[in-house]
C-alpha cells in the first residue's frame, strides 16, 4: 500500500524480518508477535525462499507450486514492492470450509454459550469447523482473501489467519435456517420446533402494535394514538450471510484491539474477501482493494474502494456530529487547498458534508485548522494520516504528535455485495479478478478484462494451471519492467512500485460444486 | 401525501379553507398567514375555481388553459386527493428568470452585503431578477418545481413562491464565472481582475504546504514533518451550480424557520426543482417526488426518494451519535417488528446503521423502546411520525405527546444530478416527467415511459398542446375512475387516493434555446 501511511510512520519499518514492525504502538515491542511475518500458506515457501521473495531489485513474482492446487484451480501471483517497505505488506488467505450442522432444535438460548467464544477466538480449534471434508449433513463454504497491511504486517497477518474462522462463526449461528430453503428466518428465536416457522401464512404476519409508543415509557397515557397494523419485516437468507460477513468483520476488529495488550500486532490492513456458500458468491469490501467479475468479456463491478474522497461525506458527518474527534486541530470542511491566514475574511470554495457541489464562504479563524479530508486521488489523507478509510487493526493510529485517534474515521464495516452464481451458465474464461491497490493503480477494470481474456483465449481450456498464468501475466503487466529509470509498462507508464496479489477465480466450477 | 404524516396529526386539518392549517405549530395560529392557500400561478384560477378544484368526490383534473403558456410548452396537470386533506397539499411552480449581470470585477469582498439579505429575503423584489427577459449580457434560467406539503399547507406554498429566488440568488454569486467557459472557478476571490484566474497553468497549481499542520496549533513545533507538495483541487462550474441549489434549500429551510416567529406557516413539504442552466439540467430532490427522462423510449431516472428505509443508516448513524435526539424512547436498532417485553433475553434479528444484512442478537432492556425506524414501504416511519426524511418546513414537528423533534432526522438537503441537455439529440417525444408520490405510488417507471410514448404517438408532432394532453392522461390513469367501491385504474387495481401532480418537459426545446 504504496504512501498510504504518512512517511513519518513507514519510517519506523526497518529491521522487522525477524518480527513484524509496531510503528504505531511503540510499547507493542517489548510483547511477543501474535502471529511471525511469513507468505501465503498456500504458496507453501520455505523459510529461505520467504526471505528470497522480499527481493525489491529483481522483484520476483511468486504463484503457486505445480504440486499445489487452491480450489477451483484459482490462479494466484504476487510481487513484492520496489522498497517502500522491507516485507510484503499484502497477505491472502484461500480455503474450504466445512460447518458441522448442530443437533436439531439446538437454535435458541441454549446456543449463547458457543458465541462467548467469538472475541477471544484465537484459531479454529474446538469451533466445529474441518477444512478439505465433506458430507451431506454439512455446509461447504470456499473462501478467498487479500489483505493489504499498512505500518506493519501484523494486522494483515493476523486477519489473514483468523478472519474466515469469524465468519465460519457467524455462519454457524444461522446454519439451520440456511440450510432449510423454505424456512423464513423467524423473528424471534424460540425453542420451538423450527417447522413452526415453515407455514407460508408466517411469511407476513400482521401485528398489532398494541400502542404506537407503548413500550416507549409511557403506557396508558391520556392521549394513546389509535391502534394500526404494522406487518412484519421478512428477512432473507441472503441477507443473514451479508449480517455474518459484517459481524465477523467487527469480530476480527475487535480480536486485533484485544488482543494488542498482551501481543505485538503492528498496523492495520485492508480486507477484500470471497465467501461462496449455497449457489452464492459474497464480496465484502473493507479498503482500497477491488474485485471485480469478468463474463463473456463484460466488467461487473463487485466492490467499491473506501477512501477519503469516496467516504468524504462520512467522514466529514461524523466529525460534524462529534467534533472532540478533531481535537480541536482539524475542521469537518473540505477547501481545495490549504487556507492561509492572510485569506482570511476572503470568499474561499469549501463544502460540507450535505454538498457534493462546491459555494463559496467567509473565511474564518476556525478554516484555517487542517483539513479533515486533503489532498486528491492517491495523494488523499484523511487526519493528514491515512488514505484509507476501512480496514482492520490500526486502534493505535493517531495523528503525528497529536492524541487524535484515525478511528472511528477509519472503520471496520465492510460492504457485502452479492452475485448469484448457481443462477448463471459460466463458460471457463469467465473469472472472478481479486486484486490490491498496487494492481489497479496502474491497470484499469477494462485493460484487466482485456489481458485476462486475451490470456485465457490463448490456453488449453482444460489446463487448470491456466488461471496462475493468467495471475501471473496480470501482475507482470502491473509491475513492468526494470528499464532505466525504474519500473515500466506498456505504452511506457510507469509501473506499480506497490506490493501487487491478485487471484483468478474461474466461475464455471462454483455452479459444477454447489 | 398520504398516510405520510400519523394521523394524530392529520385530524388538525379540517377547515383550513380559510387560511392553511398548524397542526404542528399551535400557537402559530394567531399569527397572520405568510402566504393564503392558493394553486399553482400560471393555472390562472379563479378564487371560485380554486374552491371547485377541492371536490374530493369528482376529483377534477386541472390543466392550464389554452390561453395559458409555459417554457418549452411544458404540459401540467393536478388532482386532488380523495379525501385525507381538504386541501390539495401538492404545490407547484415554473419560471423563466434572468440573472443581470454585475458591473465586472465585483467579485470580491465588496459583494458580502447582498449576500447578507439572504435569510429574510421575501420575495424575488431587490435581487437583479428579472422575469420572462432575456438580453446577451444576462443568464436565462428555467425552472420547474413541485412541493408535496404534509400537516398544512404553510411550507408547500412558501416554498413554491420562493425557493427559486434563493437559488437565483446563489446563481448569481458565482455568475461571472459560469459566463466565462473557460474560467477554472478561482479558489479564494480577491479584487484582482477576474482574467488573472485565465491562463492554463492555474488549472493545476503546485501549492507548497509549509508543513503538513503548520496551523494547526503547533507551529514550530520540534516534529515538524517533512514539506510536501499539494495540488489545488479543481472545481468544475457544474459543481457551483450543484452547490447553489444545495445551499438554496438549506437558506429556504432556514428562512422558513425564522419567519414562523412572525408568521402561521403549517406544516412542511417534499421539493423537487428542475434548472436549466447553459445547457444542462439539473434536478434537485429532497422527499419522495421523482423525475424520469424518458429518451427514445429508455427510462433514466434522475432523482432517487428518501424515505425512512432509503435512509435508514444515516438516521440510525445520526441516532447513535447523538443519542439525545432520542429522547430515551426510541431505539437506533431496526427489528423486523416491534420486540415485545416477555422476548427478552431470546434472540432476534436486528440490524444497525453499518448493516446492510440481518443478525441474531440477544434482546435486552433497551431494546423495548420503539424503533428509530419502524414500518415496511409506504407504511415506513422515522420516530413513528413521518414516513419522509427530506424536505423543507417542519421545524415545529415533534413525536407525539413528546419534545422529541423530528429535525434534524428530516433534513433539507436535496441531492442534485446533472444531465447534459445539450450534448444530446432530442427528439419531440422525449420528455423529462416529474410527479409526486401520488403518481409513482401507483404506476412504475416503465409503466409511466411506456404510457406517454404511446400517447404522444399518437399526437400532432407540432401541436404544443400534446405535453399537456399527456400529462393529463398519466394523472387520469394514477387517479383512475370512481366505481363502487373506489378509485380504480388499469388491471382493476386501486387508483391513488393521494394529491397527484405531473409536469412533462419536453427536452427538444431546451437545446433550441440555449
Amino acid at each position: 500500500m504504496l504512501t498510504r501511511v504518512k512517511s513519518a510512520v513507514a519510517n519506523f519499518m526497518g529491521g522487522v524480518m525477524a518480527g513484524g514492525s509496531n510503528g504505531d504502538h511503540p510499547s507493542g515491542s517489548d510483547l511477543p508477535l501474535k502471529f511471525p511475518y511469513t507468505r501465503p500458506e498456500f504458496l507453501g515457501l520455505s523459510p529461505d525462499e520467504i526471505e528470497c521473495s522480499a527481493d525489491h531489485i529483481a522483484r520476483p513474482i511468486l504463484i503457486l507450486k505445480e504440486t499445489k492446487r487452491l480450489p477451483w484451480s484459482t490462479g494466484y501471483a504476487e510481487v513484492i514492492n520496489a522498497g517502500k517497505s522491507t516485507l510484503n505488506e499484502d497477505q491472502a488467505c484461500c480455503e474450504v470450509l466445512v460447518l458441522k450442522r448442530r443437533p436439531a432444535g439446538s437454535i435458541g438460548p441454549n446456543r449463547a454459550p458457543m458465541t462467548r467464544r467469538r472475541s477471544s477466538l484465537p484459531n479454529g480449534e474446538g469451533l466445529g469447523l474441518q477444512e478439505n471434508l465433506d458430507s451431506s449433513e454439512d455446509l461447504t463454504l470456499h473462501y478467498w482473501a487479500l489483505f493489504d497491511g499498512h505500518a506493519g504486517s501484523g494486522a494483515a497477518v493476523m486477519a489473514s489467519r483468523l478472519l474466515h474462522h469469524h465468519i465460519a462463526l457467524h455462519l454457524q449461528e444461522v446454519m439451520e435456517i440456511l440450510c432449510t430453503p423454505d424456512l423464513v428466518p423467524p423473528t424471534c428465536l424460540s425453542e420451538e420446533p423450527i417447522n413452526h416457522h415453515l407455514t407460508p401464512s408466517s411469511q407476513r404476519v400482521l401485528t398489532r402494535a398494541a400502542s404506537l409508543r407503548g413500550a416507549a415509557g409511557a403506557p396508558g397515557s391520556p392521549s394513546t394514538p389509535p391502534t394500526r397494523f404494522f406487518t412484519e419485516k421478512k428477512v432473507s437468507h441472503e441477507s443473514l450471510v451479508i449480517g455474518a460477513i459484517e459481524n465477523a468483520f467487527k469480530d476480527m476488529d475487535a480480536q486485533i484491539e484485544k488482543d494488542k495488550s498482551v501481543y505485538n500486532i503492528s498496523g492495520g490492513c485492508t480486507a477484500l474477501v470471497v465467501v461462496n456458500l449455497l449457489g452464492n458468491l459474497y464480496v465484502g469490501n473493507a479498503g482500497d482493494s477491488r474485485s471485480i467479475i469478468i463474463r463473456s468479456g463484460e466488467v461487473i463491478p463487485m466492490s467499491a474502494e473506501f477512501t477519503p474522497e469516496s467516504e468524504r461525506q462520512r467522514l466529514q458527518f461524523l466529525a460534524y456530529m462529534q467534533p472532540h474527534l478533531l481535537g480541536n486541530e482539524f475542521t469537518h470542511l473540505e477547501f481545495p487547498r490549504r487556507v492561509q491566514r492572510k485569506e482570511l475574511g476572503k470568499r474561499m470554495l469549501y463544502r460540507d458534508f450535505t454538498m457534493s457541489g462546491w459555494a463559496y464562504k467567509s473565511i474564518e479563524e476556525d478554516d484555517l485548522k487542517f483539513p479533515l479530508i486533503y489532498g486528491e486521488g492517491k495523494k488523499a489523507r484523511v487526519l493528514a494520516t491515512i488514505g484509507v478509510t476501512r480496514g482492520l487493526g490500526d486502534h493505535s493510529l493517531k495523528v503525528h504528535d497529536s492524541n487524535i485517534y484515525i478511528k472511528p474515521f477509519l472503520s471496520c464495516c465492510p460492504e457485502v455485495r452479492v452475485y448469484r452464481l448457481a443462477q448463471c451458465e459460466h463458460g471457463a474464461d469467465d473469472v472472478l479478478v481479486l486484486g490490491t491497490d498496487g494492481l489497479w493503480d496502474v491497470l484499469s477494470n477494462q485493460e484487466v478484462a482485456e489481458a485476462v481474456a486475451c490470456f485465457l483465449a490463448n490456453c488449453d481450456p482444460d489446463d487448470q494451471h491456466r488461471y496462475t498464468m493468467a495471475a501471473q501475466d496480470l501482475v507482470m503487466r502491473a509491475r513492468g519492467v526494470l528499464k532505466d529509470r525504474g519500473w515500466r509498462i506498456s505504452n511506457d507508464r510507469l509501473g506499480s512500485g506497490d506490493d501487487i496479489s491478485v487471484y483468478i477465480i474461474p466461475l464455471m466450477y462454483g455452479n459444477k460444486q454447489n
